[in-house]
């Protein structure tokens, strides 16, 4: 499968990402004091070109929500005062605030249309663009920016590992949607977590070349803790659920089992040990913070219509793709029932996931990545 | 009116700008030749920022179909042919072929979608970013772009301007909908060509802050030849059979009078000399080049579903914001109709418009214009 279309559902009607992303704003929310306090801290003034007083800033899987120019307002906020109180020391006369420009980045199937609508009507104080493409890959110029940002984008995978879909490998899921599907074998998530390895090493790369020596990071992601089986993970039963309602739907006639086999759902939750190790591994970034989010309130009181939706907009336009446009309104409706009788949202044994904020910076003294 | 929201018919369907504008690929195909000689005389390539190797073009106006992509291609290849030919100079051993940005610019409606899936698709060789926005204002930071380019968006202006609308004004252009709608007082065009050349200057203002000195530009644009009066041009004969259309239309009750007494179209077509003396009045600009193109097939022979399907793909959207998604059909059914009958398409005494090539240079020396 080709997860190069991974993106929400656009627009903003009812069960648009736009409108049902409460969830993402809230980690938005509670990493702007400590994204200000780090860029106080850690930004260096010095570092835009001495021949335009510029700063570039960029949003990695951005969607089309109001969460992204949160975060970008949070951002610029805080680089603007650190040049502000910069300008102060008196010790850089030549110094002034920059002029921004930001770049929304996601698949060229985001909906940008709806992106540049939400950007524009909120007349922001920095120059805008949209630049499609994915992440895993150069999508700029060497030493081009300044500050990278990427909230909830690195758990979608860049493609489903093959061995996952061939039915001669012993990482064949078949039946399930996922590796933390109940039942899955040990060599699909093997699969998955060699897939994520490479894509945060294609990743890291990439930005390792675009970010000047230096520039700032700071990635925000769902994981699930240290020690946890994806099993006993609260996507794990949402998945599983997903799975049983398909797998229903085939049973009945209305997708073959072939067509269900041939489908797994591109996410990777990484444990924090796990994604810090890679971090340091790859080894052109300095990790400044690697900080645990406090939980967002969904996870605290949910209701199930809530909980469907926010599931709803970011997975629906994988099962479009694959198994046509007339099936989600059936699919779920039966996860919405099956959800409903399950304890998942009402038990605290499932929270074993957590967002992490971490603050990067681009080494100055190390060896290029490979162009 | 606010004319902000003027954009081409999206999508790729049968009555998409993408699929009909045979006339704009044309007048880049003529373009080519002398954009590639102009670049080659005049580009130097010590403008690009010694810190990075990094070349910015942006085409201001892009729309959402494939000329936008060739007249960059065009750009680039030329850029790049300078580049290496003076590599092989020797002059500048550090010279290498720069990295290229692209910024394709239209107004925040424009279907950058459909414009971004088609770039995509064809694999460009170059970074590629939207930047949404209108080009009468700023829309880039500082000395940051090498080359900008716009084809045939100049026409629109900026908005209607008001006298035009205000029927206690001498420039009242009651049931016309453009100055060069047969009857419409000299009061009208002097409204409009107020507008465009407080445009110009406006555009001028901008580009002459957001290119390095030394940047270059080129301009295409449609002209009505000198010396030929607004009404004996083409343009005049199509927006005075669709305003008596829509008098038709009002006339049967279809709409109100008043509502076709407070619509203009936003096109003003200039002539050359006018063009080319508010160049040289705003100053920030060397006109290296001022040439007339071919005229392209489509004003030698043509259909009469061609040629109403190549004016419904620009001034649908128009129509559709002020007087509803519902009269189109008709609209464009009276307006067939009526050019069926007429000579426009048959006779020689209409070709009275034709394309410029403009190149630029931006001054090193002048002053700038205010911020």
């Amino acid at each position: 499968m080709d997860s190069q279309k991974i993106h929400m559902n656009g627009g903003d009607g009812p069960n648009s990402y736009a409108n049902n992303s409460e969830y993402q704003k809230q980690l938005v929310g509670y990493s702007k004091k400590l994204m200000a306090e780090l860029i106080e801290q850690e930004l260096d003034v010095g570092i835009i070109n001495s021949g335009c007083s510029l700063f570039c800033v960029a949003d990695f899987g951005c969607s089309v929500g109001g969460n992204t120019y949160l975060a970008v307002q949070n951002i610029i906020k805080a680089v603007e005062n650190k040049y502000k109180s910069s300008e102060l020391d008196q010790e850089n006369p030549q110094l002034q605030v920059p002029e921004f420009l930001v770049f929304f980045n996601d698949l060229v199937q985001n909906d940008f249309n709806t992106l540049f609508n939400y950007i524009h009507g909120n007349k922001p104080n920095y120059f805008t663009t949209g630049i499609p493409g994915s992440f895993y890959g150069r999508i700029f110029p060497k030493a081009f920016l300044h500050f990278a940002h990427s909230s909830m984008s690195l758990l979608y995978l860049s493609r489903i590992p093959e061995e996952v879909l061939d039915r001669n490998s012993a990482a064949w899921n078949k039946g399930r949607i996922h590796y933390s599907s109940s039942g899955a074998a040990k060599e699909v998530e093997a699969a998955y977590a060699d897939q994520f390895r490479k894509d945060i090493q294609a990743f890291l790369d990439a930005r390792a070349q675009e970010l000047v020596p230096g520039g700032l990071m700071t990635i925000i992601t769902l994981t699930i803790l240290d020690g946890v089986l994806p099993s006993d993970s609260p996507m794990a039963i949402n998945f599983t659920i997903l799975g049983s309602c398909l797998q229903d739907m085939a049973n009945m006639g209305i997708m073959s089992e072939e067509k269900l086999d041939s489908f797994n759902l591109p996410y990777y939750y990484t444990s924090p040990m796990e994604f810090e190790t890679l971090i340091k591994t790859h080894g052109c970034f300095d990790i400044i913070r690697f900080e645990k989010l406090p939980t967002p309130l969904r996870q605290v009181v949910i209701d199930v219509q809530t909980a469907v939706l926010s599931v709803r907009v970011v997975t629906e336009q994988l099962f479009q793709q694959h198994f046509g446009n007339d099936i989600t309104e059936e699919l779920f409706q039966r996860y919405t029932e099956k959800l409903d009788s399950h304890p998942l949202l009402k038990d605290d044994k499932y929270r074993t996931d957590a967002s992490y904020f971490v603050f990067l910076k681009r080494k100055t003294e190390t060896s290029e990545p490979e162009s």
